[in-house]
């Protein structure tokens, strides 16, 4: 394992850490499927873009904890809603039963509609300015809705009336690329990036959020469940438009490489350190899972 | 009609109005169905709460406008996802076919899903301090979640298991009351009211929420369609646990009439004219629909 993975790991385990405090434990159903849904090992891209960005300002990692946890509950809130049957109908995510089979429908959709406000709860106490906490809720919540990872899913459901690339660069743009750039600006807001910087990092965040969706459809298509944690070929099954079923496997493997070296290429005028980005650019177009 | 009922549907109309002009307009499915659930001639009384709450410090309509408009898509977005199959699976609110029997279930649960961030965006960007916007999201994000609106909604659907008035009373604080108690909140926070206002105006809230709840079961069982908009009997339909299942119709109408009564008692201390709050407790408990 290199030195960047472990650095990785240990971001992953920190925030998993500070989500098992901050998720509730009352040993209702709720808030059981709520648990379920969160601490289940995940991946964290989207904690970790947030530590990584308060790395530039020499920004203590505890001091993000409770942002890095809150970007994550409304990932796995749409997580859980993607998965239900009038959805994506899917029984597996990260090699586990998805909320809906291990509770029911009724409870999937509640744990996600529960998950949400907590973000945004969260954020509203964490210990910065009134002024940074508003910049973060506006951020995020733009992110959510309905020109975001709302806006983005509806039209993934969809997806088989996408027949070119730009259409289904638009959709995971919004559907996972605004989160992701949200992750950055909430980050570079509360440990005082400069707006500009934050600016190019939102770009740099559009490119791996795009570099990201490719490689999960190569995964799709490559990795057995026992690797990805998902059932293999589960997008082709579902008559969805993917990189790989517009352009082919290999030039899908060539565009998210591209988009890797341009999202490196937009960190370079930035006077930081910003090599652990590169980094995690790089990481996000050879993961197997 | 009343002079207070004129005044009520002054409110409803200003906010229609605002809800209106704040919902996008793009034509998608999402948005056309966000329009659909929100812009359909409900009550409106969390707005309506918000207003009279602000007339104690003569605060401008206009001044709430954004806020009691947050509120009712919070509320609208619970009553989309209320509906769907996997909870209440009613084809009918207010009238007209629930969103996911007008659209479909995944359009459904989006549309809810991505009028929840709006309320938090739009409060993001009311005119007045960050302090207050902060507070009015802490306010509401906690209502919204597994100790409010959520909790209680998960309760209710197995309140099949509910077999006394406490348990009754606790599953409708929080899946109405809460709400409720956050809209007399954030608006007076928003209008300048002091913590000990506030405080009290929460625990007026909280007795006319259960009184609207127990009316709310009553209207169920003596309104045909026609006047109350749902399929009459639905509750009963369902098995589900109400007030006069517990108690009868005729104690459920004294325990209606003796919530507002006590809701009317905690007002006058209040060093404000409260006629107007006074008035809405009686007419809660005197609709018909």
């Amino acid at each position: 394992m290199s030195e960047f993975e472990k650095l990785l790991g240990s971001y992953q385990a920190r925030v998993n850490q500070k989500l098992e405090v901050l998720l509730p434990h009352d040993d209702s159903i709720l808030t059981s499927a709520m648990r379920y849904s969160v601490l289940n090992g995940g991946k964290r891209l989207r904690p970790i873009l947030a530590y990584l960005t308060a790395e530039l300002n020499d920004t203590e990692a505890e001091y993000m904890d409770t942002l890095a946890s809150s970007l994550e509950l409304i990932h796995c809130y749409s997580l859980i809603h993607d998965d239900l049957p009038a959805m994506d109908d899917d029984e597996l995510r990260r090699g586990n039963p998805t909320t809906h089979k291990k509770f029911d429908e009724a409870t999937a959709i509640l744990a996600g509609d529960a998950l949400q406000p907590l973000a945004f709860e969260l954020i509203s106490t964490i210990k910065t300015t009134d002024r940074n906490k508003v910049q973060m809720i506006n951020s995020l919540s733009k992110a959510c809705g309905y020109l975001g990872m709302v806006g983005g899913q509806i039209k993934d459901i969809n997806s088989n009336q996408i027949k070119d690339v730009e259409s289904l660069d638009s959709m995971h743009s919004e559907k996972t690329g605004r989160l992701i750039q949200a992750s950055i600006e909430t980050a570079g807001i509360l440990s005082g990036l400069s707006p500009s910087d934050i600016d190019s990092l939102k770009e740099y965040g559009g490119k791996i959020g795009l570099a990201f969706q490719i490689q999960d459809d190569i995964i799709d298509i490559e990795s057995p469940a026992s690797v990805s944690g998902k059932d293999q070929g589960s997008d082709i099954g579902k008559d969805k438009t993917t990189y790989p079923s517009l352009v082919g496997l290999e030039a899908s493997k060539v565009r998210a490489h591209e988009l890797s070296k341009d999202a490196k290429k937009i960190l370079q005028p930035i006077n930081k350190n910003t090599d652990n980005l590169a980094m995690l650019a790089d990481y996000i177009v050879s993961r197997k899972a």
